[in-house]
């Protein structure tokens, strides 16, 4: 069990969320954070950087929402469900867009292949919470 | 004129945005994530602070959430519109939610009354920017 | 191989220091980053928040801290050995002040217990990863 | 008087140290941190990217960096001097090494002089309080 998905299961309020799968979507963000952080930087050192300016872009702001995005969803304590939605479509948003430009620089570059990799996966996970959070109050 | 709008003014791209009124934006949004950073902090602070939590907890969301906006929208190489106006659309909620709670206990701690006018500030710049971005559109 | 290490490993530049291990420091500082922000938050959710606003205080420093630590350590193109260093000596302070009160409430809330444990790997991890930087250049 | 400033006198806590002081720091961070996030932006428009690289890479560490002491400065419940003086002074080098790049690039660029001066007036504003929280200490 990863440190997020332990310190839900530690927190002292209880919830009708599932913790195992807002941790497994926790996790992603992080490691999307961290994949688009190291990709903007590693764009930086590549010799066609004139044609990569658009990841780094896209990066910063996928690594920023999604970094954001999983503190606002680690925290628990009188828990607002229509923040945590709304940033949750905004970041799908963000990774959707990022891993689409780091798509087209994959077969160049791999460190674009693993963040467009890491991209589809957050959004993916943010999508399929989205759906949780829409069934749980729906349902 | 204010640091933002220097920078923005500076920028190699042209842009169809008034960037004095997205200075503007984003200095509303740096003084909202500075007053609920401090907010929070000072909650923590009071003799009261159990009746404070939900306070905290929502400073904390507000400013990580201001934080990141402003970062996004000072960024103008290869814009997107869309996740500009999303992120705005949902800082503006998290200021409005925040500003409502800080607003509660204004009578009783100027923290909370100051963050709460910085909460209201910041969320009418949101609105009228996404007004702005909305009629640039369909315009 | 977590995303951090496969990212080091895709950079362009080539780096004297060990990639795995700037990968485990990265892990340990986003785990621990993600522990602190956790535990401020599981701390504002108890009955006895009063006797618990140092910890979230320092749980916030910490986590902002860490998450800093872990985005500059990740870029490594013209990297600056001085401000890794630096940031690497202040966040084992960082660790080291937060694990402290964290372990004092150890027995009465597992959060603050599984915070601690993060604090002081993240700590080590931090202090094995500067004396590695400092032999490196004595070497 | 600004938001930062007028937060610090709203604090619940009594402290030694100068508020005003402090809420200038705190300023001179913000506009720092937002310099940095811009003039990164701006040089990845610009047509000689590629000679900027390492400006990019030092803006973002300065960004990050100027942000994370700004929060950790507007937190006075149980301030903890060592940390503060800790940051105040990487953050000291990391302003310096961003202001020295950007001013090579003065002549070429309107954004890079105005990040130059916002690191310059921020590294000056942090070796003040430095000494200040140095003398405080010694007196």
């Amino acid at each position: 069990m990863t440190t997020s998905t332990l310190m839900l299961n530690a927190h002292p309020r209880t919830t009708d969320l599932d913790r195992e799968a807002l941790g497994d979507v926790i996790d992603s963000l992080l490691a999307c954070a961290e994949a688009c952080t190291a990709c903007a930087d590693a764009c930086l050192g590549e010799p066609d950087v004139a044609e990569l300016t658009r990841c780094v872009r896209l990066n910063l702001d996928c690594a920023d929402v999604c970094c954001v995005t999983a503190r606002v969803l680690s925290r628990q304590t009188d828990y607002d469900p229509r923040l945590s939605l709304n940033l949750l479509q905004v970041c799908l948003v963000a990774c959707q867009t990022c891993g689409d430009e780091c798509a087209h620089h994959a077969g160049h570059h791999a460190h674009c292949r693993l963040c467009a990799e890491a991209c589809r996966d957050c959004e993916d996970a943010c999508r399929e919470f989205v759906a949780m959070l829409l069934g749980a109050a729906s349902g």
